[in-house]
Parts: structure tokens; sequence; C-alpha cells
């Protein structure tokens, strides 16, 4: 990759997330009458469901709130940020303190999960406000989140199983937006202790989801990390997988360049794009079976928003870190091929669901899994990891 | 249609039940060392996975004890039928007496749902017994599992809600469920008690779900069937209503051409072909939306094996009661396309996964959601109403 290039990506990124991306949910996201923001939105941005997800709430409050901490102090930002943070504390919890998964346009509770995700966004969002307003308030509602989400993940119990005692799993969601949370919270709270937590998950990913003998990242293993030789333990997730790998790569950064955490998150990422990328139609594949047998998930090859965006960070980070010309190589791959598919020209923002060619399956722009989260984030990191490698 | 297309349609429906689907589970899916049967079953009827659902247990044992029933009474299929019997007696219920929904391959619980479908499909698997061995055990555990499903569904609270008391919700899968395991329990437990609860739930469905200002058949309604304008409210499941159309279909037969009832069955199929039926590609879509906008569930356009199961007995059912040709023509459209595109001509079955446009998207033959049940009743219900026409 040569200045040219890094100066056009960093333009890309940059561009694209303040004109494109965040004026679309600016415009058409904040519910200015009955509080928080509505992300259920067709692809002009009209709304198609006014029910609003607890986690994309904290999502778009951490990454507007996040744009005022790094980018810049704007006022807008600032308030449309403090408005989905009050939106989560005046409507998104139960009496016991619990958060919801959906609750409806006037805020009352409509569906709650047995996990605790919510939580974890929300952690974000709250250490974010913190950054911005200085606030102890958001400081301790943070700290309140974290040790919540904790909580339920390391009490047995707590959180229903899906499963009975006699197929006992662990899954890789926790200790990776683990990771992510506690990297957020110790940066906006400025407090180290949240190292500990880091090292615990990271750990755990070594220990228990990376796998030598299939080279590959485990979605779901047994309490020790035995391959369940099931639908669900053979199911890879790439995208998640790669989400992973530049979380790991991110703390080897914070840590003065840790060789070792280094080798993990390459390794990880190698693995990975070896085993998701399409090399029949270019793209991430959604799932894929370890053993490569048919999965039970049969819309396994369509290529959604959010393993490109992860995908991309992932390989740029790599090679901002190892100088490795085959991430830059990588990298040029899945951006050209995310933007070539997903940007919808005429109304802005991406497309979230494509068939495994490219062709759209649903134009919606968000909905409960889809909000302003993985793409924003991902023109943000983008956009700074190009200007780093330029600086240097 | 004429008499050699009956014939035609007959034949390929006899001998493939007979000659291809049938063996094909025979062959590879009863477990003769731990009992019961195993569905998770690749291409060439290679094991993916040794779980077995509970729903399938209950269904498969219902099918091969149905065709012992009403076909031939060969020892194999008593066989086979008591070898799943026996499985759901001893492995699928918990202490409560509410069944499982997947157990391992010793039959140890691996999963428990909320719903109650697997006490409905054993229900049908203990009619068909009773009526295969005039053991009245069996007929007792009809009753059991019937009742149970019973009362779970209409117990308010003993289903713990997905939703709150903020959107509260009526489905219509359980009345759906309900007419035909009640049309079961009443034809082989000789019973004409059930009758009542057919009643119930056509009236429920006539004045919950039939929705006259879209001309669609609901699939999720408020408590009094009004329209739910979210996602979930608008999703439309062509494939189930016009399960629940021939469900009601036969029911008119069953009361001497009820011209009520033929109104309601045929008005379902009519709406949900229109709303159903790919124009483009041909095949049955798995999700639309009512308004036309865009759905929450990505792979919408999928073509699955079971809707086209379910249009084929449907519009053959319909042509056979009115005499109507359209309906003649509509089911060679769906039998051409389902036949064209479904079948695996080498190792046989069908495959149960396909593109919008027919392509394989899995090649699987059986998991949690597919097992012998949709396709070989198909085949059974097609080559019976063919000879019941040519009987004329």
């Amino acid at each position: 990759m040569n200045k040219h290039s890094l100066e056009h990506y960093m333009e890309t990124y940059k561009s694209g997330l303040l004109e494109n991306i965040l004026p679309f949910w600016i415009r058409h996201s904040i519910d200015w009458e009955d509080g928080g923001y509505t992300f259920c939105l067709d692809r002009d941005g009209s709304i198609l469901d006014t029910d609003k997800g607890v986690w994309q709430t904290g999502r778009f409050a951490w990454m507007i709130l996040t744009l005022y901490n790094e980018v810049e102090q704007k006022e807008e930002w600032l308030k449309i940020g403090l408005h989905g943070i009050d939106f989560l504390e005046k409507h998104c919890y139960d009496e016991k303190g619990k958060m919801y998964f959906i609750v409806d346009k006037k805020g009352d509770p409509i569906r709650m999960r047995r996990y605790v995700y919510s939580e974890s966004f929300a952690a974000i969002a709250y250490a974010a406000c913190f950054k911005a307003t200085g606030n102890e308030h958001y400081r301790d509602k943070a700290r309140e989140a974290f040790d919540l989400s904790l909580k339920y993940n390391s009490t047995p119990g707590l959180i229903p199983p899906k499963f009975t005692e006699h197929r006992e799993m662990r899954g890789m969601g926790v200790p990776m937006i683990g990771i992510v949370t506690a990297q957020e919270l110790r940066q906006n709270l400025n407090d180290d202790s949240y190292t500990e937590y880091i090292d615990h998950w990271i750990k755990e990913i070594r220990d228990y989801f990376i796998n030598y003998e299939y080279q590959a990242v485990m979605e779901t293993v047994g309490p020790q990390g035995e391959f369940i030789d099931h639908f669900d333990g053979r199911l890879l997730t790439p995208g998640h997988a790669l989400e992973a790998a530049w979380f790991i790569l991110r703390e080897a950064m914070h840590r003065d360049h840790n060789e070792e955490l280094i080798r993990l998150g390459t390794t990880m990422l190698d693995w990975m794009w070896e085993i998701g990328w399409d090399k029949e139609y270019g793209g991430i594949f959604y799932f894929r079976d370890v053993l490569g047998l048919p999965v039970q998930e049969y819309w396994h090859d369509m290529k959604f928003w959010w393993p490109h965006n992860e995908a991309i960070i992932a390989t740029l980070m790599a090679f901002q870190i190892t100088g490795d010309q085959k991430y830059a190589a990588w990298h040029k791959e899945v951006h050209d091929w995310a933007f070539k598919h997903f940007p919808d020209p005429d109304y802005g923002e991406w497309y979230g669901y494509l068939h495994r060619d490219g062709r759209i399956s649903v134009p919606l722009k968000g909905n409960i899994w889809k909000g302003p989260f993985h793409i924003p984030r991902m023109y943000f990191m983008g956009w700074k990891i190009c200007e780093s490698i330029l600086n240097k």
C-alpha cells in the first residue's frame, strides 16, 4: 500500500462517515417526539417499524459520543448522544435493573432476552458520555452496566441455558464483547483496572476457541474448549472471529506492540480469512462448517454488511501493525468488494443483506440488528488507521 | 386435468413414496443401537449430527404407522413405527411430563422449548399407533399429549411469552396445528368429540387471521385479531397458510362438502397463492410482508421444501373438491417447479433449502427441522387424492 492509496482510503472513510453515513442516521433516526432513536428504516430512511432496539440505542449513543470525543466537539453530536443516553436510562431497564432487548416508540418494554449484551453496549455508551461530559453519574452507570453483564455471564444459571447439562457449551461472544467493552471503559473512564478483565478474556479465547488442529477460531466449544461434533459446535462465524482478531490487535498496540498478542490476532485473521473469504464470488461468508459439512443455517452463504466492516478494519490494522503487504492486498480485496456492493448510491448508507453473489436481498437500512454501529465504526477506524500510518 | 395426467400424478406420488422417499429414511434414519431415529443426514444419508429432534420423531412414527394403517400392513413399517414410539415414551419427557425439543443419541435431553409442538406430533403418532395395534395404552398417551398441548396453549402464562404485555399477540400456528392434530385423533381414536376442538380452531382462524382488507391470511395478530403494524405483524408465511387451507378443505370433505368451509379454504388458498407464488422465478416464497415492505428475515425469498409440499396438496385437494381447472393449473405449476428443483437424482429424497432461483443452498436431507414428514405426507396424500378422483 503506497501513500497515494492510503490517502485515498483515508478520504473515502472520512468523507463517507461525515457526509454520508452519519447524516443518514441523524436525518432519519432521531425520535425528537418520544425520545431515543428509531432504527428500523427503509432504504430511503422512512420508518418501517417504530420499535426501538436497546442494543442499537447504546451503540449509536456510543458512536456519536465517540466522534464528539475524538473528532470534533460538535454540540449537535453531544445533544444526540445525550438524547439516546436519556432514553436508555428512562426506558430500557426492568425493575431488577436488567436491560430490555426491544422497547416500543413510547419506551414501553416489548421484549426481554436472557443475554446481557444490551448492558455491554449501554456500558460503552455511558463511558463515552462520561468522557464527553465529565459527569460522574455516567461513569457510575458505565461501571454498573459492566458489572451487571459480568455478573450474569459469570454466575452459572443466572442466564437460563438454552441447552441442558448434557450439552454444556461456551460461546465466543462473551469474551469477545467483553474485551472491547473493557477496552472502551479503560480508555474513557481512564481506569487501567479493566486491563485485568481483558487479560482474562484473551486467555479464554486463546485457551478455548483457538483450534490449531482445524486452524480455525471456534464459535462454540465445550466448557474446557472441547470440540463439539454437532451442527452448533462445528459452526464458524468468520465475521465474528475477524472482529475478535482486531480487538486483540488493538490490545497489542495498546501494550507497546506486544508480540504475543500480534501473533494471536494475526493467526486468527489468517485462518478466518482463508475460511471466510468466498473465492468464487468474493465477500465474506456468514457461516461455515469447520469440517466443510453442510450447516443447519440455510442462509449461511449470504453476505452481510458487518462481517465486511470487521474484515476491513482487521486487515487494515494488521497491515498497520505488521507492514505485511499480504494484509494490504486482503484489505483492498474486501474494501473493493464491499464498496462495490453495499453502498446505496441513491439514498446513502449501506444495504445490509446481500445474496452470495452481491445481489440485494432486502433493501432496508436498519432493523433490530442493523443500526449505526459497524458501518460508522469502520469508517471512523479506517480513517484513523490510515491517518496514523501516514503520520508515521 | 384429464384422466391421463391424473394417472401420471398418481403413479409419480405412489412410486416416489414407496421406492424413493420411504426407502431413503428406512435405510438411513433408524438407530437400531440406541433407539429412535437419526434425522440429521447429509445428501447421501450419512449422519451429520446424532442429535434427535422430538418433533421429527413423532412425525416419522405417525407417517409410517399411517402408511401401515392405510396402505399395507407391512410388519417392517409397524416395527419401525413402534421403534420411534418407544423412544418417545422412554426419552422425550421431562419429570413434569412436558416433552423435549432435542435429545441426544442415547436419549439424554439436550433442549427444552417453551412451545408444545413436540406434544402435538407425539399425539398423532400415538393415535396412529393405537389404530395400528389396538393397544389402549397408546390411545391414552395420545389423549394425554393432546390435553397437555391444549393446557399449555390455553393457560395464559404457562408458555412464557416472548413479548411483554405491551405487545400481546396470537399466532396462527396454534389453531392450525390444533386442527390437524384433532382431525388425526378423531379418525384414529374413532372419537367424534374432537370435532368440537376443530370447530373452535377454525373459528379462531376465520375470526382473527383472515384479513379481507389485505386479502391475506395473517400469521400474527393482536388478541382480537388486530393488525400489528410492526415487522412481526406484517410477516406472512404463505406455506403455512396453504397448509392451513387444506386442513380446512379436508374438514369440508369430512362434513359432506360443507360449503362454508370450502369457501374459507379456497379463499385462503386463492389469496396466499397470489401472495406466495414467485411470478419471476416460480416456486413459493418463504416470507412476504403484507404491505409489500422489506421483511426483517433476510432469507425471505428462499424456496424451502415444505411450502411446496403443502401447496401441491392444497391445489390438488381444491381441484378435487371444486373441479375448478384453475386449481389443476396451479397444481401443475407448483408440482413441475418442485419436481424440477428439489429431488436429488443421485441419492434420492429431496433437497430442503434452495435459493430463490432454485439453486441448492445446503444439500443436506435432514436436520432438526427437516425429516420424513411434509415430503412423504405429500406423496401419500397426492396419491390418494388422485386415486379418489379417478375412482369417482
